[in-house]
């Protein structure tokens, strides 16, 4: 077969690129930092979103659609956020033909104009937790872009919620961060994830505490694959949004954010991809079973449609490629590429013998299996690739994270994995330090990998990585 | 009971503004035009997004995402298009804290965008047709504002679709509008809708065709649904949107593109709302029964959840309100507002016979029924009532449609409704005298009912009326 990808070894970052391009994932759009998602790449982001959103629902959340549009002075009302996004933003200045009297920005995210409407719906505290999500666009002025994984627009889901104590608001940011989040990304994606709490550089801009999941690609280096924060009262005092308690005081609620967005594409490519292309993990795949017409042939065509339709039946996802006049040496170097978990090969020199052949996009390999056993046969090879995936991903996880005992031998090691050393060898000027040379504290954990309230904790491990 | 709403018969636009604000389904957002919709409208297009999306699937698109920015150059490139919405655009000048080299609008609709990239997917023949969809919001700087119905941000689909011939792009486009938009309509929304063909004035910057679905409101105001253009190869020329023939010839496409809108929810809460709110044909209705506990009692608590999870287990979608420190008759408004198709209420006096009491929200009919019997019953009652919606729309649209002979005889009747008067006596001096008194043609339809391939076909009805 010609070679189509850049190997990993030779240039991953090249590697990545021709992923992305010959799969037919996504391209850069005509407007800076801009993407097209294309119809394969964007199969993919439903399915994400399916997943996420039933685990959303699950949660409490319900969805609303806020305004792309958000007044300037929205912004100025809280100032760490204002500085935070300032550099970033995208100003309309002129709608309807005229110059507006105040511009108005494209929502980098949405803290200020749902804490405007969430002030005007919250009165007493029987209207809270106020819980709420949206799935919609956003948009930050990258200097720096990269197809899924920095982009000026980007999709994604942002919740936003309010309560009436502190204790409330951080249990819904750790229930999101652990049961919707943590829940998807391993049990789905099966991504491996170290959960932390970011260190007061590293968090949000507004929030009080900002939790966040990090993966490791196979290059050794992290992603930060979703965030939940704490906002502490610090919206609620800017947007005034308040409740009469039970007792017949006026307070100001406590308030969380929570995102993710099509940025886990880029982690997903990254993570599980090889040589060949993609390989999406069977409970996230669009298409979990590619029944593929080799050649025609006496009852080749009853038989792919037969078994398509059984494996339906199933309950899969079931894609058909029948386009016998593609060469299909070319249908399989696509197939590999977009990462199907299994191809079904139905031609006549199997079908003779009963058979139909099985390639599991996981491991590779290739086998000949009776077509009564198919269905049972593949359900089970779904299954067992899914942990396959997952397991392969731990593994390479732990063989690239070390356990030092120095900042330098932590920075050192932060070249090539991640390194985890004690906080307290660290602090704000080993991160300082760290930084300079392009590595960053991931997260900070306890030393049992649980996730601290505060980053004073005695005993705490810091994660240092390159990132993306 | 306090009257909630403006009553209907004394001023319409403003029962419709009361609806949207007491049913929470929507508000104003901060910048001019906005909108948020709420977690009660949202669910609605959630499900109106589920259903469409399935028939557009159906009828093989693809999703995918452009980006919201396009180039003002690329609006340029077809003339009618740029005419059409320049005077709507909102520009960004200023992007990461710099004036842009060229500044760049808010998607008002994509084709130009889409156009751009189609040019680089389509190559020969094979490649065709090209049938693309994407879920996203659009910006138009509109005037006269007014929740769902005419806002300057609004969430839709907008289809792109290139093909090899005039005679496919064609038969798609109104496979569109008949297989996807009018099924939908009709048998979800349960609104009767007149599909015809736009004139020349009235047809989309670009189009050569303009498609439309057109329903009656309650007040006998026309409003547009969804529409499908034939975009004929002015697109495909602007972008050069080319392939090679199977004969080895350069050829230009025929593209088309197709659009409905969180609109259709301003649609639906006209067409079938009333006095007490809106009311939700079941078949759409993200709650299709709401369990209503009456007042706590012995028994009532078990009885109420043991009758949900019954309704999930039989398919339904259901609600649950055991919010027995509210007051009952609270509750009830509210879920006359937001329109359940059925309530079912229980508490210890009924339960005490073996008895709930059924609410149908369609005929505002009240009664008892054996527990035994309630699933089974509200199943067929949601049947039944998603008809009687729909055969209700049926008639009011045909009390207020009226045929005429002359052009003043139309433009008096569409001051109450829909007027058919043949096309002959209208023409385009016609349209201009109605449209000076705020009549329009809706659409041209042939005497049978059927869609005109041409305006200049003989024997043409022109249907005219007010519209929002």
């Amino acid at each position: 077969m010609a070679r189509v990808l850049t190997p990993q070894a030779e240039d991953f970052p090249r590697w990545y690129q021709d992923v992305v391009a010959k799969a037919e994932l996504a391209e850069p759009g005509p407007v800076r930092g801009s993407q097209v998602i294309r119809p394969v790449g964007y199969a993919i982001w439903e399915r994400m979103v399916a997943e996420m959103d039933a685990r959303i629902k699950a949660a409490g959340a319900e969805n609303a659609s806020f305004p792309l549009l958000i007044p300037e002075s929205y912004l100025r009302r809280e100032a760490e956020h204002v500085e935070g996004f300032s550099p970033e933003l995208a100003v309309v200045t002129i709608g309807g033909g005229k110059q507006l009297d105040e511009p108005v920005v494209i929502r980098p995210t949405s803290e200020t104009v749902i804490g405007e409407f969430m002030a005007k719906w919250v009165q007493s505290y029987r209207d809270l937790p106020l819980l709420l999500n949206q799935w919609c666009n956003v948009l930050r002025w990258e200097m720096r872009t990269r197809l899924f994984l920095r982009s000026a627009e980007f999709l994604w889901q942002e919740g936003h919620t309010a309560h009436a104590t502190e204790a409330d608001a951080r249990a819904y940011a750790r229930k999101i961060l652990h049961e919707t989040y943590e829940d998807f990304m391993v049990n789905v994606l099966a991504i491996p994830v170290t959960v932390g709490l970011k260190t007061t550089r590293e968090r949000f801009a507004g929030a009080t505490r900002t939790y966040t999941l990090e993966a490791m690609m196979r290059d050794g280096k992290a992603l930060q694959m979703g965030t939940s924060h704490e906002l502490g009262q610090n919206f609620a005092k800017a947007f005034e949004i308040d409740y009469l308690s039970a007792e017949g005081k006026q307070e100001h609620c406590w308030t969380t954010s929570w995102g993710s967005s099509t940025r886990m594409i880029g982690g997903l490519i990254m993570c599980h991809g090889d040589d060949n292309g993609l390989r999406v993990p069977p409970r996230l795949a669009p298409t979990q079973v590619q029944v593929t017409l080799v050649k025609d042939g006496s009852g080749v065509l009853d038989a792919a449609a037969n078994l398509r339709d059984a494996l339906k039946e199933a309950g899969l996802r079931v894609g058909y490629d029948a386009r016998v006049d593609i060469p299909f040496g070319r249908r399989a170097v696509n197939a590999e590429l977009r990462g199907y978990p299994i191809r079904v090969e139905v031609g006549p020199r199997d079908l003779a013998a009963g058979n139909v052949t099985l390639v599991r996009r996981v491991d590779g390999s290739k086998s000949p299996v009776a077509l009564t056993d198919a269905t049972a046969t593949i359900l089970a090879a779904l299954d067992s690739d899914q942990k396959a995936l997952y397991d392969e991903a731990v593994a390479r996880k732990e063989q690239h994270t070390e356990d030092v005992k120095t900042l330098d031998n932590a920075i050192e090691a932060a070249g090539s994995g991640i390194a985890r050393v004690p906080w307290a060898k660290v602090g704000v000027a080993g991160e300082t330090k760290a930084n300079a040379v392009g590595v960053t504290v991931r997260c900070l954990t306890r030393a049992d990998g649980s996730v601290p309230d505060s980053e004073d904790e005695k005993g705490l491990i810091a994660h240092l990585a390159r990132s993306y």
